[in-house]
Formats: C-alpha cells, sequence, structure tokens
C-alpha cells in the first residue's frame, strides 16, 4: 500500500487513463474533508498561477472591500492555495497567464458581527475557467466555502497548480461542532491555542469550547477577582490568560468563523478557585473539627452566589458567544456530608439526606444568573441526571461512555438539547483510539421523532490535559479529531464506510502538514512534502 | 500535587529551611538524570555568570585545544547551562564577577575517533568554589559529565546561575543503551534524527541503532546499488539518505559519544529490496505459476549472495562501528513452501521439509559475510531460536514479548551476549504504555552466574514506525525513553522506586522542555518554561 514505484516508463494511452483516475480520485472529491453534500467534478483542469489569481467580491454581494472577515481570509487562503509562492498577496503582479478569479457573494454583511448558534454555514461553489463562484448567506458560509476551494487546488509532479471543474452545494449535518481544550490540568500557551484555531478552520469545525479552570489551575486573569489567577494559577505571570490573551483567541477564532465558549465549571472541579476566593470552597471536617481540606463550592452560603453573579457577570461581558457552560460534572458529596452547616442548610431547605437536591438547588442559581444575563447555558450530564425540575435548563452535553445514546434519548425526551461528547474523548491515544473508532459513530442512531433528533444539535472532540499540553496537543488531536468532523459536517450515508474513507484522510492529513500542523500519521506511508519542524 | 501556591508569606527561618530542602532536593541530587552511581553534594552553592564562565582543559590531559569533539560540546553545553545568555561563545567577555573553571582531563586523546563497545564513560566530577574539575578516561566519559554538569546547574526565581557544591563518580551500568529509529514505515528527515541524537545525549543513549530498511520503503541511498532507493524509496529524490546525509548523522553522533548501528534486516522485511534489486527476492507460487507477489530474499540463488556481499562490503565501510545489525526476524515460510525451485534447493542441501534450517543456513552465510568484513554482527532473537549451530552468533537482540528473562536466559547460557528490548518497545503510547512501565524493569533478574549477567551488554528503546513520524515521533519518545535510559545507567538499588522518579522525571522532562525537546508531560502540572514552539 505504502510503497510507491516510480521512474518506471509506461506507454502513453496507459499514462493517460492513470491521470484520468489520478484527477478523477485523489484530486477532487477525495480532496475535500470533510467531504462536501453535493460534489460534482469534472476530469477538465484549470491551470492556476499565483501571479494571476484573485479573490473579489461579487457585485451583488452585501458584504464588499473592508469586510474584515473576508477581507483577511483572502489573504490567508492565497497562502494555503498557493503554498510554495511567497511573495505577499496584495502586490501588484505583471503576468502573461490567464487571470483566474474567485468570486465571493454573501447575502447579509455579516462582518462585524460574531458567528453564533443560528449562523448559516451554507455555500455553493462552481469553478469555471478562468473563475470560481461561491456563494453564501453569511461570511461564515464563505469561510467554508474558501476552506473547501483551498483543498480542491493541486499541484503535479512539476509544481503546477490545477482546479478541476466543479460543482458544490455545502452545509453542515449539525450546527455546534466543538472541540474542548483543557487549560487547567495544564497551561497552553496562547500560541497553542491559536494553532488549534487554524487546524481547526480546516476541518470546518465552529465551536472552541475553552475549559478554561478546573481543579490544578485558574489562568484566567479576571478583572473582578485578581485574586483567582495570582493564587490559582500555576505562576500569577506566566501561566495565565490576560484579558488581552483572551480578546486575541476571540479574535481569532472570529476571523476563521469559530464560536469561542467558555466553561466555568462549577460546583465541583474548583479546588484552584478557593486559592483566591476565601469562604468559596465547602471546608471538609473530620472527627468534628475542620480537618484542613477543601470540597466543592459551599452552597450554604449567600456569599457564594454573590461571587458567582460577579464573576458570570464578568465573564458574559468577555466573552460574545451567548452560549456559556456551566459544568456541573462530577461533584463529590462526601465533603458536604461531612460540614455541619451544609447539613443544617439541607434541613432547613427540607432536602433531607439527599445531595442531589442540593446539586440541583445549586446548579439552579447559578442557571438563573446566567440565564438573567442573556446566556444559553450548557451542563454536562450529570446535572439532568440529577434535576427534577429540568425545564429549566437548555442544553444537555453527554460525556459518560456506555449506552451514550440511550442519555442522548432521555435528553431530547425531555424536550433538551443535546450535545454529544461521550464518543469523542481524544485525549487517550494508543491502538484502540484510532481514527476510525471516531469515525464510526452514529449520533441519530436512537428511537425518536424527526423533532426529537433535531434537538441533537451537534457533538464536540474532548481533549482533557491529564497528559497533554503544547508539546503533544497537535499530534494527539490531529488528524483524529477530522474524523469526528467529518461525521458531524457531512451526510452520514455518503461517509460511512471506513475503507473508502481511509485514503482521503490520509490525504487530508498530508495538507494539514503542508500547512504546518503536525498532524500524526495514520499508518505506514509518505506525503509529498513531510513535517520538517523539528 | 500540581497545584502551586504562591505569594503567601512564610516566616524568614521556615523558608530557610524550604530552601535548603530545595536545594537538597530538586537542584542537586534530583536535578541529574539519569543518577550518578555515587553523588554528593552540600548546600553551599556557588553564583555562576555567563560572563565569567570557561571551559579548559586540564595541564595532565592528554586531550587539549583543538580536540573537536570536547571543544566542540564546551559551545554546546554553554548554551546549555546558560539558556538565556544569547551572547556567542569564546568572545572576550569584560565582567566584575568571579570566575567559574571547567577544567577537563581525560586520559587518552580519542579526539578523533569514534565511540565503540568498549569505550569507558566513567568519569569523575568535583564542583568547587570557582572551579569544577572534570576527569575522564575517554573523551566519551568527558561527554558524560559535560552533561551531567549542565543539569546540575540551576536558576533561581531572579534568573541567577547556581550550581553547589558537588562531588560525582559515574559510570554506565551497561555498555550498550540504545535507540532504534525505523526510517522505513515512515521516512524521518535527516533533521528528525539529529534532534534524537540531541536528546539522547540529554539521557546517555550512546547508540543509535538505525533500522534504516523495510518492506514499506528503501531510503539508503547505495553507491553500488543506487536502484534500490531510486525504486524501493518512497520518492527517489525526497525520501532518500544520501551518502552525505549518512555522514552527517554518524559525525553529529560522534560528537555527542553516540554509535551508529545500521540495521539491513534479512531475510524477511525485504519488500522495498526487490523494487530496486531484480531476482533478489523469492516469486511466490500458486497453482503451480508465479502469482506476481515476492516473498524473503531467495535463499536458493548464488546471486543473492553475490549481492549481499557487494551490499555490507559498502555498508561497513559506510558504518564506522564494529557491530552491524542483520535483523533475521519475523520470516514467513508461506512463499519459500510455494516456490518449487526453493523446495528443490532444501532437498539438495539436505534440509528436508524443515525452512527452519534453511533460514539458518542463510542468516549463517550473511554472518560470515559480515564477519569476513570484521564486524560483530546482532541478530533479532529468532535467528537464535530457529539456528543449531549458535556459536556462530555473537550477540542476540532479545524482542519478543512474554517472558524475555526467560529467552536472555537461554541466550546467556549459550555464552552468547545480550540487548534486551522486549519491555522497551515505546512504539504504543497509551495508559497502560506510561513511563513507569519502562522504568520497572529488572534486566538481570534471572537465574544465572555473574559470568552469565555480564553477558547481557545493554538494552534498546525500540520506536517502530507503523504510527510515527516526524510529527509524532518526540512525544512519543520523551520522556519514557529517559525512563529506560536511568535502567540502563544507574544502580539498580538507588532507582528502583517510581514514587521517588517521579519528580525527578517530571524537573528533567521540564529541562528537556527548555532545551526545545519535546517532551510530553508526565501528568498534570507545569513548567516554568512552557514549549513554545508551535
Amino acid at each position: 500500500m505504502s510503497a510507491v514505484s516510480s521512474g518506471q516508463q509506461t506507454r502513453p494511452m496507459y499514462y493517460l487513463l492513470l491521470l484520468m483516475i489520478l484527477q478523477l480520485g485523489l484530486h477532487t472529491a477525495e480532496g475535500v474533508w470533510p467531504l462536501p453534500q453535493t460534489l460534482i467534478s469534472s476530469t477538465e483542469r484549470f491551470p492556476l498561477s499565483p501571479q494571476a489569481f484573485y479573490f473579489g467580491y461579487g457585485r451583488q454581494s452585501a458584504a464588499q472591500q473592508g469586510c474584515s472577515v473576508l477581507d483577511e481570509a483572502f489573504k490567508r487562503y492565497f497562502s494555503l492555495i498557493f503554498p510554495d509562492y511567497t511573495s505577499a498577496y496584495g502586490i501588484l503582479r505583471f503576468s502573461t497567464d490567464k487571470p483566474f478569479t474567485v468570486e465571493v457573494s454573501v447575502d447579509r454583511a455579516d462582518c462585524d458581527g460574531y458567528p453564533d448558534e443560528n449562523s448559516s454555514e451554507r455555500y455553493n461553489m462552481s469553478v469555471f475557467a478562468g473563475r470560481a463562484s461561491l456563494k453564501a448567506e453569511t461570511v461564515w458560509g464563505a469561510l467554508r466555502g474558501l476552506e473547501t476551494l483551498s483543498q480542491l487546488v493541486y499541484q503535479d509532479d512539476f509544481g503546477s497548480y490545477f482546479v478541476n471543474k466543479t460543482d458544490i452545494e455545502d452545509f453542515p449535518r449539525f450546527q455546534f461542532r466543538g472541540i474542548l481544550l483543557d487549560t487547567s490540568r495544564h497551561y497552553l500557551p496562547v500560541q497553542a491555542i491559536l494553532k488549534t484555531l487554524d487546524a481547526m478552520a480546516y476541518s470546518k469545525f465552529n465551536v472552541f469550547h475553552w475549559h478554561i479552570v478546573d481543579d490544578p489551575s485558574f489562568p484566567y486573569q479576571s478583572r473582578t477577582f485578581p485574586m483567582l489567577s495570582s493564587k490559582g494559577a500555576f505562576h500569577p505571570m506566566t501561566h495565565i490568560y490576560t484579558q488581552s490573551d483572551v480578546r486575541r483567541v476571540i479574535s481569532y477564532a472570529r476571523m476563521r468563523g469559530i464560536r469561542v465558549l467558555p466553561e466555568f465549571d462549577s460546583p465541583g472541579h474548583t479546588k484552584s478557585w478557593g486559592q483566591g476566593q476565601p469562604d468559596l470552597l465547602t471546608p471538609c471536617y473530620k472527627g468534628g473539627i475542620p480537618s484542613g481540606t477543601f470540597g466543592p463550592v459551599n452552597p450554604a452560603l449567600p456569599s457564594t452566589y454573590q461571587f458567582m453573579a460577579a464573576l458570570f457577570k464578568e465573564v458574559s461581558s468577555v466573552f460574545p458567544d451567548s452560549y456559556i457552560h456551566l459544568g456541573g460534572d462530577e461533584v463529590d458529596f462526601s465533603c458536604w456530608k461531612s460540614n455541619p452547616y451544609v447539613r443544617a442548610f439541607m434541613q432547613k431547605m427540607g432536602f433531607g439526606s439527599d445531595f442531589t437536591k442540593l446539586e440541583a438547588f445549586y446548579m439552579e442559581k447559578i442557571v438563573n444568573i446566567t440565564s438573567a444575563l442573556n446566556k444559553t447555558s450548557i451542563v454536562w450530564q450529570d446535572v439532568f441526571d440529577y434535576h427534577e425540575r429540568r425545564s429549566s435548563l437548555s442544553v444537555v452535553e453527554v460525556w459518560r461512555e456506555g449506552c451514550y445514546l440511550c442519555e442522548v434519548r432521555r435528553v431530547v425526551k425531555a424536550g433538551l438539547r443535546v450535545i454529544l461528547a461521550s464518543p469523542w474523548y481524544l485525549d487517550q491515544p494508543g491502538p484502540t483510539h484510532n481514527w476510525a473508532r471516531y469515525y464510526t459513530v452514529w449520533p441519530l442512531a436512537f428511537k425518536g421523532t424527526e423533532e426529537q433528533k433535531k434537538l441533537v444539535i451537534g457533538g464536540e472532540v474532548c481533549m482533557w490535559g491529564e497528559y497533554v499540553d503544547a508539546t503533544n496537543l497537535t499530534p494527539r488531536l490531529w488528524p483524529r479529531a477530522s474524523a469526528a468532523a467529518e461525521r458531524l459536517w457531512s451526510d452520514e450515508k455518503q461517509t460511512s464506510n471506513v475503507d473508502k474513507a481511509f485514503p482521503r484522510l490520509q490525504d487530508f492529513r498530508c495538507k494539514l502538514v503542508r500547512r504546518g500542523i503536525q498532524a500524526e500519521p495514520l499508518y505506514v506511508g509518505h506525503c509529498k512534502q513531510e513535517y520538517q519542524g523539528v
């Protein structure tokens, strides 16, 4: 499979046939990942020259020059389409080559806004002689089309660029296609996050779920509570995200049509919060006296909710997305149980000894705080599982192993929206966690009505940080996350065969490597250009 | 464990005590990996200044200025000791700081030779006020001492450099401490190999086992048989190692006291050889006629041995090491069995239908070819297992899983030398393949005489290439290979506790990251300087 013979003499007719197969195969449909919904391509190919290649806005386009998102994208995709061409884009060029113009038209001039849960990412594209026409409802859809175009262009063995006559209609199967990064268990330098956003755009992911704080460290530098990071980060100066860092990430993501979804997980997973916020965590008791250790956030104190209201007010203004992730997973009750004041509060509230009621009480308070800030809250499935008044919930992220589709079904039956993460925990590497495992996932393969299935708004790749930092993030994420990306974007019927997907994903992985993404190999073989950045 | 509190006020006495513990702990003994045989260090520390830090040769030293290995090492280690200091080494400096001189003395001026199986790596080092004295029998031992010195130097929170008063006597437990890289299943750019050699030196590995060719590709560009790579490489121009590339690798390795052991594995694992060398591989038969596929090297043709003699003559002159690896593993007999000419040869030779005899016959021929070229041959354990006349063998590499110490015992009982690889197959990642697995290995824990145990000359970390190329090689290799390195260098009794080793290895891993080696994290936590090169 991997050994390529070369240099052998072949007869012209055979050679021509081989060329045609290569054109039909590797260089057209196989060249786009995730697979577009409809793609018709011909063997007719057009040469492209970087000296005579132009991006422009269609006459009818609502967005015109000056539209930041698209102006910037034109520069980026020029370099991605012509990786060997070093001259800067935009400089006047003289060339005898036939010009090729990419004409982009959008219905709405949403150039200065942010992508959101309702943003259309639909686009149509036609590639003719001398011209490509790309039409989309929004600039975000146009970005997806530019990515597709960049993947349609290929080089022959002599380095010349070509694109085939192609017609594409494309839109995502799921609206929410996310990647979670965990910046608490290890600190990820901002550069590593930006690089991940680049790679996400190449696979048409559209949500960066920023699991920004957790037990081990609190790197978010809060304006309101600066002690949280100065006491709770691994280092108060070098291992934090300043307000300016956060703005940079959000802006970089916006340019790529990616939403930034912050998670401030509570009441569990908050050890690092306690360093800089006295009285926030529950003191644990042993033998009737405080043991010196602390448990989850203390739900029995009014000060807790004052703090949370102030923190989430800040977070809601810093992160523009209409969604916010409130966590709520894996709360250990033992410390609450040990604390006499918490137990007294339980009695007062009439919760008896059912600590899930206390947890539900706490989460409902937090959900209400963020609702009042006009945010749609996402919670981990644990909250749904113990919550009695589920109507206050909006979006549930299913993460536990086992029969995760059973859980999906329960959630949609309750009328809530679902994000599916269980099958895409990519932080574990190894032979049983190869790309095919993440490809052979059927998010809607449960008994339910069409309306219920529509409540599954998407899925998410989780890259937890126990064993991952900037040294190994990229090869662990790519190209395995791309397997999930195709499941979330493409038509399931056209993309259910692992054997058919394999050479396409190998090809796409080489594209990632060519673009400087340290994507690891699927199996024995080679890329035309190997990764050099060691 | 990983959350570090900071900025808290502490009383001076407590602070002093903490400082002393830190000095005794993290900054001295804990700071050297693999652990030296004897290390006595004091809390007395000496400030170092890059402006007043000098390497020099002792008066009695057999090597003096002009000794390439040490002159170059002084430059390298100056940068490693003072990573923040950008001024070039060797420029005249003016400073009011007290000078510190590292005085290196060696007994033999082996500056222009290569490290070999008998090279002593023993060194002694004493660090006093203003001076360190490093003594070794050979320049290779001096290199190991310089590595240790570089790990003894530390920075305080203000960036000042210090080294503690220290006395070290050190030597390796095993003579052969190797890492195998596989450049056939994926091509590794030369830069990736050189970077690995850098990291090997940091962990005191001394053999680079270059599994240079195999079934998928033949990247070695042979002077005698250039068609082997032009037909058998993944690409005849970009995915090959030229003679100049090979010389560069050998020279780079020599400068770091690392031997380069080439492997040309046969008769199996040779599919790529067949592309450029007609009639070398056995044609497989099906239904009485050739099926068009090929099996192992054809042992029945005299031309095979003529070819092998010419190839190994070249290889023996290109690679200076006295060892050569001949492979001999995993030979599939089915193709030999199918071929009537091979079967006729079996009859003629009186092998009956015992194909292990044919394999032994072939390997003996190859061993004899390389013996005549004054090379000591290493073979994989398979050859030992089926070989009747074992006395022709020299060194056996044990690689199979299961009771590998049973195999080690069998080999040493036969009077042969052993290299142990079984417990150190690092190409598989994942939770069950963590560093502790590679640390808790006892290579001599078998019943045998002292003489027999001496026949275990060392061990080897294997990084097979099915799922590994330059994108993920470094984080997959480091710091897990360093765990094996300590097992191979240090006193087993001092280094058998995983819990004690954990913080030391975490510290060493941060040193690797600081040196630009993309070594992955062991668990939740942080380094003072995180990896930035994304």
